[in-house]
């Protein structure tokens, strides 16, 4: 299945366990899986970074703020949207960080991000290691993607499910690890292929431990 | 840029250290940057993960191996080619786990992994953890991607390079880390996030430390 036959679904089923206030569209691939364009469409407030406002204004939208270090985004768009730039010349963070400190210095506090996966593997990498990196600063950060939802989490917590979702437990840190409702028993990983490939036995699923970990969900339900 | 625009590179240049004996087709996004698609066309030995035998076939090849669990291969392949099918029942390793064991099982050691990332990123953040785990069985094991190559490597060692080549390295336990002809220097990096967007500056470069490294070479020049 290509990533344009995505199935839709339903537009009343949530993937997240909160309501964003900001979306942070990174530079990977656009989204087309209807759960991130409806977030897109949805949520009050979005950041681009850089290069990503080329796409989202193509679509025919206007972010509320772009970020970055400015080499990526059109001449066009540069003069047109000039109101909204906010350019960081530090080279020591990349975009999708400087998304992150902004939305932090606004207070906003439920955030997504989407389009921080699909084309270069190291930026996703990166992005996910970002996401470990700022989670404890928000309520709640999470990325979306034409797959599913990561969700970082701290200690232990319980999880709304559909029976047979897509599961996999990616640890951080997190020690005496267990699980309830998941088809395969979670423990101490030390490697990330360890905790993926699970699945939910029901509604709703537990992990129990101390410290961080990364839940991905994906939309397949088997 | 969406997948489908990459670029056509000389088809002369090698973006890999080796010349592999065979290819494990994984049944994560198809390939379509011309890299890959070389390495599909002129590897002679090409082992494909269940569900991506469908994807190779439907290209017009024929895969010398498909291994897995039996359960993505339709059944019209099934039938047509159970003189080279291995199902393998064990559910504790994935498909990809059964092909790397089925190729080092016949001795060979230079090989590559491609469609392993694209589609669901708990399977790219898994094969990624999975090359890391059994490289040091091979003389060389690799990941090919649309976007650029993944290399594993234990200890010091000298690259060539393009100048400007686009370059991320991501610290799996190695200690002392130093680098020469990179335009960031590299170090003891604790976060995936710190070894991203390098850049070579020149047509080599050097990593010199203990232990075990990623490296990401992305087709990328700038």
């Amino acid at each position: 299945m290509s990533r344009n036959d995505v199935p839709l679904i339903e537009n009343n089923l949530d993937f997240l366990p909160f309501v964003p206030d900001a979306v942070i569209l990174a530079d990977g691939e656009y989204p087309v899986h209807e759960y991130p364009l409806r977030l897109l469409r949805e949520t009050p407030y979005i950041v681009c970074c850089d290069g990503a406002a080329n796409t989202f204004i193509s679509h025919g939208y206007i972010p509320n703020m772009i970020i970055g270090d400015g080499d990526s985004l059109s001449v066009e768009n540069r003069m047109l949207y000039k109101d909204r730039l906010l350019y960081v010349a530090d080279q020591e963070t990349n975009d999708l960080t400087k998304a992150i400190r902004f939305l932090l210095g606004k207070n906003f506090r439920n955030v997504v991000i989407l389009g921080a996966t699909g084309k270069r593997e190291d930026h996703t990498l990166g992005n996910i290691s970002l996401l470990m990196e700022h989670f404890p600063c928000f309520l709640h950060l999470a990325m979306v993607t034409d797959y599913g939802v990561f969700i970082p989490v701290c200690d232990s917590h319980t999880f709304d499910s559909r029976p047979g979702q897509q599961v996999s437990v990616f640890n951080f840190g997190a020690c005496d690890m267990r699980s309830e409702g998941l088809v395969y028993p979670v423990r101490d990983f030390s490697r990330l292929w360890e905790g993926t490939l699970n699945e939910t036995s029901g509604s709703a699923f537990s992990i129990f431990c101390k410290g961080n970990y990364l839940l991905y969900l994906a939309y397949d339900v088997k």
